[in-house]
């Protein structure tokens, strides 16, 4: 199996190192996040790797034939960029950005840091056809591979984007109306009374501190009813809500 | 500050070890989750860790004064039962069990497996009004320190109980209208068409495995509309999604 891109080819015999933040490529760790980047996204993947005790390959090396891409068995390599020892199947691919739609809603997340939380998130948005990711940063890497894993691949399947600000964000998205989530938000968000629009953002803040008060005059700031037993529902959790409420018009 | 609680007193010098799952004690690990505990169940707090160089300790030391709680600065022990170096606050409690309410709606978690997500689900639960919980076994330990601190306490307000199967608390409870979450649910989860019930279980299965086909005939199987997209949503997000829209009928 052998293959004709020009950047892989290039690049054989470039070590791979365990991922770094500034590294120009990243992993996907398992088979289920391996197959969705090869489904959804082959063009940035650069190899894929199995360990020597991989089975079930067939499908693996079908797919990879199909889109020329290397299959190398490297059990030292699996084991050295990946922190569990039950990695048989990885992804090598290329980091890449994406231009979000205009004419689509997104999720806006402000400061997200939680690597776990942005892979889930990722995974919900996609769960409920919300394709479009902005990322106001700084924030949790998203092709850090526990993103990526904990994405089930969803990343692979939206377009993110990164802005230095959320300004830089809402010039570029005039049309767009905003709703900000915010313990202070001032229209309570009832199934029955859920804002009708086609074409909106949903906006997030950070899971410890959420987004502070200049966010309540930016669109309408919305609360998600919740007990006083609470200090706040799991950023997670609100972002499902609130996808989920939506797209369910 | 002394103690007058006897089992606290008889306990004293017994050494407290790094946290097991057949102990008979757990910790609260952090100032919020110990916090909670102390407001919600003073009554198995065994005593309060502090770290030497906490300086917050006022409402601490005010709270445990009234409930005769004793405080003890161990900056060893804490190192000792905490992961990261950087816990100033711990709280050691008793295990407990409740009985679960047969008046009240019920979330039941079939072989949880992962502990941050049990301890999401019961932060959602609380944050939802829904104060009672049952997990049948096996499944993650709802005692253990990283389920009570992604419960951020959570944990303490509601009632919950083990079952060893769902046929024992199937018995228990023959008022509560059953509906199982499921990827081949026959009932299409939509904002418009949520059953009404107000006394309700809902059900979910494991994470990676969902419930298995026998409970297809248990109650009502419902399932939250989804893109093919991805292969499922997440445990904690169906969860808190359920939950919302249960209770916001």
């Amino acid at each position: 199996m052998k293959t004709n891109k020009k950047h892989a080819g290039g690049k054989e015999k470039q070590q791979i190192k365990p991922y770094k933040k500034d590294a120009e490529y990243s992993y996907t760790l398992g088979a289920f996040p391996t197959f969705e980047l090869l489904k959804a996204r082959p063009e940035v993947v650069r190899k894929v790797l199995v360990h020597s005790s991989f089975t079930d390959a067939e499908k693996l090396k079908s797919i990879c034939s199909e889109q020329n891409i290397t299959i190398e068995v490297n059990d030292k390599l699996l084991k050295r960029i990946s922190d569990k020892e039950n990695c048989y199947v990885a992804g090598v691919f290329e980091k890449y950005s994406d231009k979000l739609r205009t004419d689509r809603p997104h999720i806006v997340l402000v400061n997200p840091s939680n690597m776990g939380n942005l892979g889930t998130i990722l995974r919900t948005a996609v769960g409920f056809g919300i394709y479009d990711i902005a990322i106001i940063l700084p924030g949790a890497d998203i092709f850090h591979p526990k993103t990526v894993r904990a994405s089930m691949g969803a990343l692979f399947r939206l377009n993110h984007h990164r802005y230095s600000s959320f300004e830089e964000y809402q010039k570029e998205f005039k049309e767009h109306e905003f709703f900000t989530f915010m313990l202070n938000g001032k229209k309570t968000l009832t199934i029955k009374d859920c804002p009708k629009s086609k074409l909106f953002s949903l906006i997030f803040g950070n899971e410890a501190t959420g987004l502070d008060d200049s966010f309540l005059d930016v669109g309408t700031s919305v609360i998600i009813p919740q007990s006083p037993d609470v200090d706040s529902l799991n950023l997670t959790i609100a972002v499902g809500i609130g996808a989920y409420i939506f797209t369910n018009q």
